[in-house]
């Protein structure tokens, strides 16, 4: 073996890097606003499932045997020296959000694939098998849960109701998968792995920050998201005195201004609040708003301020209702997880590996919402976080990470991956 | 004559009802909110031409020439026995908002074709001609300037300009009236008439508030129009902390939540203000949005006030450039009409002929905008105000005045049109 140490496996870089590039091409599109190519791949799109072949096309190509669950789920599995033994789970997603860079998640997935290139090249078995996992609907911004596929998988949420979740124009899932040629045969419950590994973007600007190239992640902070609808009354913006109104858009825009507050009081620990989509009905220059809809996004690392947020949220739309005649509100939640933490024994191989490739790490928490939060709930799980660059954006054309800082993600994730292979 | 006095003229009340009833069948829908029966006849949508085909159809049952400019301005005339004396012009609107009512504009268009009907009954004649009026786009909401039509035939706004205005979809107001058959051949410049009076709904509270049936507007208030655009970052929604982010979307609620602040602050006069469109994208719920867009609809009766206002919102708009890193603000005039004083002898023929009706008035200025206001600025104008239900509810599918009162302000019109034709 080639490698630095007997047991530290270093990936083909290049290759690593031109499969992103080339996934990046399929649902690749011009983004006015930065003048940059971005990636627009929402879930169960042509796009997608144009980036899920290509994606198959490679598993098969690198020799794995691959099945596509009834959630869409695919897996590609590389047999162990002992068949029977709990696989290896490595993975991540490649749906995407409307205006999206080219790594979010398709490092886990396309890292995990460049393992076992690498493992065959240099002729490694390992007594587990090793599985490379495509989440479905990961983004949650085509049918309002993220983590879908995943959550399905862990048995959070039920088949049934996944399937039947709508987009936009009204599609379900489940004919969204039937068309797309993803409503796969084999059973979505995951028989639990011996651990699960995901290679991720940071997402954010810690570990620049801190000057080091690997995270190892400690855990999930809560979210928490929410639709409002405000019901007002329309009126006519010239005539109808402002003491006489039920403007449900500047309902809207209060709790938009108060969420902020929520946050810069330093009240509720590290929260995060983000109104991401706000629409005022009908929508025309002079007719105060009959109507507003908003999404409420939360987040916290402690779950007891998770609720405290919550609560001050229920009771500013309670003090809404009651402000003034005409105005009602209703809400419903979306998606709601508790802090995850991650697995100790399973960080402590990936801070090893991290070590042993000479690489400096340190410890965070993620921000954003993974997979890895999912398959938690089914066998001890870590996280390998890879630094980004410009603050770590993310969702955004301008998501970056250099080709050194992928591979190094990959090398750390396949060293891991052999060394959990070969336990017990 | 069967008119109570030697010169007051009334109408037949139950034949202008069946005319606003049979027209509000001309783009009605099924209004969710309010279980009514709204109208949805945008300016030159098909729905809107095929109420001008109703229109000129009754025009030339009642024995009118009719004749469509340029603007697709639609004029129906009356002869007077002295041909060469300047008409005197009556009239309104028959293009709607989104989710309207069956009566603003359409009295004023229905009712001057009533008070034609009663004349010819009568074997009334009068010296100058009688026209009535149905000019374009008064709504502003499709090609984005409100009072299109009379502003061109006013020579406020350039044909040209007005011709080239687009809708959301990018069509040309040009390509529309030539689509719907309004691309007509008259002249657009308006020759001035010998007067101007337009009767309208109130689309207030303030003749109910006063128990009068009939309002003798003494002028419009100013009405300011600007479109805001907000450029800020997007951003992943759990990984970007607070204070790296450049939020549109809370930029734009900020405006919102300011805007009322300045209302309620009673420093501007009687300032009234609205956001009824607010936009946000990506508007996607894990994104803090990269762009905003808002209209503010600014109404004020004192032109320095309704200036201070706008300074205010100016200031504040700079305030949040200047607040954060990477937030920058656009901003486009897209309507500004100082407060418009009406002429004081047309409102001494309005309360006169009230008066000889035996129907109570008040004086009061108007809070939304008219066609009168334009035409303002080529003749002596003046508009009669009836009575609406609901608190005047207007730009809503409740938007409601009784028979009666629609009969009542149509009396006074026909009696105000008739002294103003027989003046020298």
């Amino acid at each position: 073996m080639t490698s630095p140490t007997s047991d530290t496996f270093t990936i083909n870089g290049d290759r690593l890097w031109q499969s992103l590039m080339d996934l990046a091409d399929i649902g690749a599109y011009d983004d006015e606003r930065t003048g940059l190519r971005g990636v627009n791949r929402l879930a169960l799109t042509d796009a997608d499932a144009a980036g899920r072949r290509q994606v198959i096309a490679w598993m098969e190509q690198a020799g794995l045997a691959v099945r596509v669950d009834r959630m869409g789920n695919i897996y590609g599995r590389r047999e162990g020296t002992d068949p029977a033994a709990a696989p290896v789970l490595t993975g991540s997603h490649i749906d995407s959000v409307a205006t999206a860079g080219a790594f979010d998640g398709c490092l886990g997935v396309l890292g995990g694939i460049e393992v076992v290139r690498t493992l065959d090249e240099r002729g490694i078995t390992t007594r587990r098998p090793i599985e490379v996992a495509v989440f479905t609907e990961e983004e949650g911004v085509r049918f309002g849960t993220d983590m879908l596929g995943s959550a399905v998988a862990a048995g959070r949420l039920t088949l049934r109701s996944a399937r039947a979740l709508t987009d936009r124009d009204g599609l379900t899932l489940g004919a969204e998968l039937a068309r797309t040629g993803f409503d796969g045969p084999t059973d979505v419950r995951l028989a639990p792995p011996h651990a699960y590994v995901e290679c991720h973007i940071e997402q954010g600007p810690v570990l620049a920050d801190h000057d080091v190239e690997i995270g190892v992640v400690t855990g999930v902070q809560g979210i928490s998201w929410q639709k409002i609808t405000l019901h007002g009354r329309a009126a006519h913006a010239g005539t109808t005195p402002t003491r006489l109104r039920a403007d449900a858009g500047l309902a809207a825009a209060q709790i938009v201004v108060r969420l902020r507050a929520l946050v810069d009081s330093g009240e509720y620990g590290d929260l995060r609040a983000t109104v991401g989509h706000l629409v005022v009905h009908p929508g025309l220059t002079n007719i105060v708003p009959a109507r507003a809809e908003l999404t409420v996004d939360l987040r916290n690392p402690d779950d007891v301020q998770m609720t405290r947020a919550e609560e001050a949220l229920a009771a500013f739309l309670r003090e809404l209702e009651g402000g003034g005649p005409g105005l009602s509100v209703t809400t419903r939640q979306m998606a709601r997880t508790a802090h995850v933490p991650f697995d100790e024994g399973v960080q402590k191989v990936v801070a090893q590996a991290a070590d042993d490739h000479g690489l400096a790490h340190i410890s965070l928490l993620s921000g954003a919402g993974h997979d890895a939060q999912e398959i938690a709930a089914l066998c001890p799980t870590a996280m390998i976080f890879v630094r980004g660059e410009y603050g770590g954006i993310s969702h955004n054309p301008r998501e970056y990470s250099t080709p050194q800082a992928c591979a190094h993600g990959v090398d750390v994730l396949a060293t891991t991956l052999v060394r959990l292979a070969d336990q017990d």
